[in-house]
């Protein structure tokens, strides 16, 4: 049963190529939250060898920035590459260059690195079994995923489809807000961080806040939510801030080393030799027959860019700053998404919009003011 | 133009019994906020005396939970005599009556107190010239409120009639909560009260959660009002803020002086007058034909009665807290009447109205919090 959550979980991010059908915007910001496991393991180049040079915050407050305009971007690529008519390009071949993209930077960087200060015990490739032990978790998470997936690839997320049995799709992306404060409780009891009663206060309100945002006629539908509907969304909610949680414990255990080896990067040859079986098995034929890049236009190229880089900002979010920054930027990045389809695609703001954004500042303000008076 | 949005404000609360075509729940609620200035000026008999021996925070508490179970159970009472049919009874006796009830309780108390204590300086009924002439703003104020009351009586609160050609009924129940904020913002001006950043914040969530709370299919609604729309929901949410705040800023001056004779008794007198001639005008012939108490019931008789205890408890929290506390209490017990309607009516929640609540009850814990760090 685990197992099939867990599975359910992960799959959550890599069917975001696939389901189609759905909101995109709302999908993918969601499916963002879900993703703290996935697309991460690098550093980008230009932060690899002189961070040390730049104050803390500055670096901090960059690697938020970037993680907040790549993920308000990516929805609105969705959208604009729906715009353009029906997905052309197989799934498979775009997740495999994802994972192929964040490879090659991370080793752009690394040899950057190695190119300026030498191959060091912080930034070598090869690990000793001693650090490999930490992964066992994350990596376990990975392989069940890439597994699952590969399992489940002719049903396209069949755990997903499980879960809106019990709970529609509008119902599900306001149950996702939930990871809000199962990351908060899992920072508080894993990383053991110490919070004042002002910063849990403004957790809790950047929830609601959240969710406020993404009211809409059907929202009222969720509270018809049958039991197992509830337990398969707390049970998701914790999954997914454990996994984010755990990663960001692995990448602080040991600041110095370098990013590129602490986030595994084997684990990105495993996603790209997984996602190479996925083409074999679902699209070979089409591969075969109409070419690998059939179907890519500018905006899956940009999209697959995004991805890989937002991939990266989230693991840098992870190691400079923490989860819980990863969660205001990821919301942020919500609010955004929706005021730029505004100009973009004459989407409407609802008052429940502007209320859920109010709550959310507020609860951005009161964050600050607990970090200060703490 | 400001005697008119005066009136406008003014009259909000005397159509209480007169609007039955709105949502009475919210209609009645939301009236509350715009009477600070009404319906009190009394003490309640039990607290009159001995209210020395009790400690401040339980006197405080009791006048809060007062307030609160009043306010609620006023919408109960308005929509429970709404479901026994149409309203028999002359809405011009009934606020008579109220104004009457107010009075009495207000001598009752007074004639307790000078048995017990004598006549002193503090609680005499007759004032001097140096202590009338802080009355004269709220006094005019009730002068121009029963003067256009009863000017515009045969027109049933044109100047409410009138707000609404630019914004629906729903939507002046959502602006309404503009008041929040103004009283907030006058209180801090006019009191100078030093507040903290935490409370500052727990203000404006009060407001996004009270909004929330009241969110349906139809307040989208209130983001097409119109610029006039929008500077009328202003102006009263800042003449609304006034009334309350000067109103205290009175009650406080002297806090020795017995509440009966502060808030101005011949105000009372003076209410009961013009409700008297508003019967004459409207309701002479009803009145004499049918007599006074034609079509009261039960329900009546306990809406008279709350109105009046309702008035008097503003008044107590007024002395013993502030216009603060009435805010919150009057929020809580906007989301208690929902709740209470669920078992009593079969009415149904909202997410969104879990999602207010959750903002209103942050917002109480932050402003408690932002109390003790001050």
């Amino acid at each position: 049963m685990l197992i099939i959550l867990l599975s359910c979980l992960l799959s959550v991010r890599k069917c975001q190529f696939k389901d189609k059908e759905q909101d995109a915007v709302h999908d993918d910001i969601e499916s963002l939250r879900g993703k703290p496991l996935s697309g991460s393991g690098n550093s980008m180049v230009m932060l690899g060898g002189s961070s040390s040079v730049q104050s803390k915050w500055k670096r901090k407050s960059a690697v938020t920035l970037a993680l907040t305009v790549l993920t308000s971007s990516q929805a609105i690529l969705i959208v604009w590459s729906k715009r353009a008519g029906k997905y052309e390009y197989s799934v498979t071949t775009a997740n495999f260059l994802v994972e192929a993209l964040k490879c090659a930077i991370s080793l752009a960087a690394l040899a950057r690195i190695w190119r300026n200060e030498g191959v060091t015990e912080d930034n070598k490739l090869s690990t000793s079994w001693d650090e490999v032990s930490v992964y066992p978790i994350p990596a376990a998470l990975y392989l069940i995923k890439n597994l699952l997936q590969y399992c489940f690839l002719k049903y396209v997320c069949l755990w997903q489809y499980y879960i809106f049995a019990y709970v529609d799709a509008p119902g599900y992306q306001i149950l996702k807000n939930l990871n809000i404060i199962s990351t908060g409780v899992l920072f508080r009891i894993i990383l053991k961080k110490q919070w004042s009663e002002i910063q849990w206060a403004a957790f809790i309100l950047l929830c609601a806040g959240c969710t406020t945002a993404q009211l809409n006629s059907t929202s009222d539908r969720v509270l018809q939510t049958p039991f197992q509907g509830w337990v398969m969304a707390i049970v998701m909610a914790l999954l997914s801030g454990f996994a984010g949680v755990y990663t960001e414990a692995i990448i602080k255990k040991r600041p110095s080393r370098n990013i590129n080896v602490q986030k595994n990067f084997w684990l990105y040859v495993f996603g790209m030799a997984f996602n190479a079986m996925a083409i074999l098995v679902q699209d070979f034929d089409a591969v075969m027959n109409k070419g690998f890049f059939h179907g890519y236009s500018l905006i899956t190229v940009l999209m697959i860019l995004n991805h890989a880089l937002s991939g990266i900002a989230v693991s840098m979010v992870m190691k400079y700053a923490d989860n819980i920054v990863k969660v205001y930027s990821t919301s942020v990045a919500m609010l955004l998404t929706a005021v730029l389809s505004v100009f973009l695609f004459g989407f409407h703001l609802s008052l429940a919009f502007f209320l859920g954004s109010t709550v959310v500042f507020v609860a951005i303000y009161m964050h600050s003011l607990g970090k200060l008076q703490r």
